[in-house]
């Protein structure tokens, strides 16, 4: 039998607890070993919740630990880069929620130490891992639709986050489109060229004041020619709105929301079902279970991991890309905010 | 060109109308050349409202016009075995309003006598002319899901008639659920040889005090060992539902009710679409033309219509056996109603 | 009862042709009474199947004859200006298919004569009269939604047109995108300021010697605030793709594209539903309809048409702004292309 | 904390296995500490895989650990009388999969022993669990659709059973349709009086060689007048199908089955979804959590189960009724299979 990968969590928050529980009940190659989190009851009642050995209010015990396989990284994004060098050197595998950072620099820099050290660092895109989204990615993949035409995505989430996070998480572009940039390269398999993004603030001026937007559209150019459009809200009161359409030369595809159940009620008003799943917890379950087993198993099969670094950085690019677009009201290249990417 | 067939519309109520609509605007290979109703003036206000040059309150003119080639039947069903009759003595082709008759000797009479005639005698079930119904027939025929062996028929009409009608209907066996045993008897394409009855009055008691229920489920045994069940109710508060579903080897071909509206509303509450067609004359608009028209080209073409006097008889028969199936608590054979119909 | 509504119809092709019948057998208000076409046996032979007493080659005849109250243009574009200044001239009320002119100073021209006439004019914007569209506009006009932030219009043609007619077209921002463009404003009863546009040509590289493109993405920024987003492809081997979503603070209302049949064939490979309706003549088959019968209303009742001539003009303005911001590769303000339409 | 429900699991085939994954790794509230099978290296495995701390080949050391709380009882349908006296004796809390036993007597008897010893029997109806269903159930009690009219359930395996199997399982009545009996009185909340079963072999003659049959519709008259129909077929080749409808007064709930994904598919040939969940492993997962769940709720809160040994019996009785009925040819009341049931 292989060896149980001895994973240690950095950050006990939402996001941390949730792959806190997966790795102890559903992912039986692995088990937490340790907890760390600066508020030392936070690290402590995620310990004693999943029966996790050890609780630190630091990341350091963590790393210099020789028993310890990999450290998943779900601390604040401004820790993230400190944390990823010093888990390299230390030899530790990586797993980082998004975004590694938000300055392409460091995340260069970030990369280049990963790959010294010779470590696995996977990135936290977990939609990458929901079973419909596999799907189409497959059958695109497979030519089910011949070439790719247009990409729509829509991703709209139930509500705004709190306004302070909005001033340091880079804004929607960075923030949420994120995500759908990563779908996007993802699902097309080619990489985009141009982006132009539209923006107004419709849900709640404050945002605006916090100088964001909360309403947006994104025009893809991609190399092939293909173009894609995302469009963003902070808050679609029917729930949690993930929708994908690939259209191609022989076909479309398209990823329906899942129904939260398969009931249909019919009165003298018409015909009713219940609205959609809430937020990402719920609709992404299963996958936040497959990515974390992935990165469980590339660390056991010595695999490179399905998303690495560069698709951890790129989607940063783009979503600078679309930040400038906005704010000077054209199209930008991607090779204009970082010359790497240039064709 | 091809001659127009010259038609005579004897009863002018709502489906002598609708019938006066569709070949006066739908169908250019025939002209209603005169009507008939026992109403003077609901006679007259036809003709008037679709140019129709004559208007009698007796079918007997219509009969004797050496002009008119054909009649359509509308009148209530206490006429129909009498005006048929004439009819065929009158050479005149013949399409009648289901059902022919109540009393089978007058149907089997009715029907020896059209033979006698050589006319065509049409019987007007217009659900095997709905597009969706006549497209599970043709898959079926061809094999789309090998051998049938479970049929479903749901069919629920929005709101009971008046208790007059109900009086002299016949009951819900020989008045609605007539349609479902010749839905079941195309799309199976082979014959019922026992059924079997429940009924209960749940929607109105004064349909109980008239003799009758309002809600049935009946179980139809056919000749191969396939199983049928039909569900009826009176009171569908959501519509007209009308579905279909058959099972076979080789898989299942479902028909769900149109929608009035491709539109669905998203909201806090969930998602809405709209209450299905009121009743049938929205839902078949299709099928009642489409039945006329044909009927116009077996004329023209000589050909046997799809809808035959013993497709018209059958019905009538399984209505009988359900009723004394309801009645006498048990599982009645087809042949115990008309030895005829004996394997 | 109303004087019946006599109609002369200038250009017997397609949409002549379906309008003829439309009238003749549908919208017994109005009779045709005349049908020009330069081909004179095309004129004949739609003379002859609609029973219309007169055919000409030219259109004179029509505007001349002080019997006909108005005139349907379905001629070719580059003959709508002259017609429609005479019709004025002559004092007919003017139905024009869209759109009304490719040269905005011509449209100016001829609205300005209408105008002076004092004759209706409404431009052939069918879309608007799909019972879909017109309930989602009603909804939306009723606050279901609230205010809408993001619309999405779908709008793929199955197949190409030929390149022929791609060549005198306009292209696609102008001749195909120009439906999208009226039901973005139609929809959202506001006006759009900017556009921004990128196209591709991926269906048929003879598309792109023509100088066109045969794929696009026009994102739309209204005067609210409030962004839309339309694709276009002239190729969805699937059918003819018509679909539009309006999301708003309180909800979301979809048009999803009707389907032939309500028929669901489940097997080993999964379930399935026929493919969509082929083109415009089925899929709006309703709306040619009452598109016209509204027309006729107007005229009866002296109401102003739903489709004015300046909802006629605005979509054209458009197209040239997405043309613009295609060919130029930025976005463009509707004023840019016509300073009436500045803020 | 509460204390740790100490479980032993009798039979560790199939189903034993998945309760022990599902307690092992998503219900901390118990630990299973014991696991026996006649087989002795099933029991071996099964403990090594779910580090089961004990295994044995007999039940008898389980009922006779004083540490051990509760059993489940996994193992074949003929060991289920004599296991639930001894463990009820040994005074454990017993979840016994159905059905308790094939003859009436035997569970009567083991009734009044459970009852005696005053210990928790839950019988393992897993589909009252499943979230769909469960909100029909809630949804009809809340008087939704007022008052119930009739009642439709589909139930469909996707594949026989094995042919030794069908020799002992009673009967398609006894073995399968159980399960849609339990449905029928969990979602009416009300008692069946009589029940007509049709059945025939069309799947496979060597089931019908084996004495039953392979094709069934049974209806059912409820008490209150309410109707049910059931359709069974051991082979839908498309997949499990399990869907469930009831419409009463004031509209209609409908259970869907649900799908694997959420992707369509349109190409050329029409719109395509993937084929349904194979079989009930994957279908009920979620309810056969959240029944063991109950299970230990109902242990550590003193409270009743949901499933009680009353509803493990009556749709035993329910299976007979069928059966004699398919047998004799006529509706057969419940009270003739157990006069207790009598109204």
């Amino acid at each position: 039998m292989t060896h149980k990968t001895k994973v240690g969590i950095i950050g006990a928050g939402r996001i941390g607890r949730l792959h806190a529980k997966n790795l102890t009940h559903l992912i039986p190659e692995a088990g937490v070993v340790a907890v760390a989190d600066v508020r030392r009851e936070v690290a402590a009642s995620c310990a004693t919740k999943f029966g996790i050995p050890k609780a630190y209010t630091e990341h350091g015990p963590i790393l210099g630990d020789p028993g310890i396989d990999a450290v998943l990284i779900c601390s604040s994004t401004d820790t993230h880069v400190q944390i990823i060098e010093q888990a390299a050197e230390a030899g530790k595998h990586i797993f980082c929620e998004k975004p590694i950072a938000l300055e392409l620099e460091a995340i260069d820099r970030v990369l280049a130490a990963v790959g010294r050290a010779g470590v696995i660092l996977q990135v936290g895109f977990q939609r990458r891992f929901d079973p419909n989204f596999r799907r189409v990615k497959e059958l695109v993949s497979q030519g089910a639709i011949g070439r790719p035409h247009i990409l729509r995505i829509t991703s709209r989430d139930p509500e705004p986050p709190p306004l302070d996070y909005i001033k340091v998480s880079g804004g929607i572009f960075l923030d949420m489109t994120i995500h759908d940039f990563d779908m996007a390269r993802y699902v097309m398999g080619e990489e985009v060229k141009e982006v132009y993004a539209v923006g107004s603030v419709l849900v709640d001026p404050q945002i605006g004041e916090a100088g964001d937007v909360d309403t947006a559209v994104i025009t893809l150019r991609f190399r092939s020619g293909a173009i894609g459009v995302i469009d963003n809200s902070r808050q679609a009161v029917y729930g949690y709105d993930q929708r994908l359409e690939v259209f191609g030369e022989k076909g479309m595809i398209v990823v329906h929301n899942p129904r939260p159940d398969t009931t249909v009620i019919s009165d003298k008003q018409g015909q009713h079902a219940s609205p959609l799943l809430h937020f990402f917890a719920e609709r992404y379950t299963d996958a936040y279970v497959a990515e974390i087993e992935t990165f469980i198993k590339c660390i056991q099969g010595g695999k490179k991991p399905p998303v690495t670094g560069l698709d951890g950085k790129i989607p940063v690019v783009m979503g600078y890309a679309a930040k400038c677009s906005y704010e000077e009201h054209r199209p930008v290249r991607l090779s204009e905010i970082d010359p790497n990417l240039a064709l």
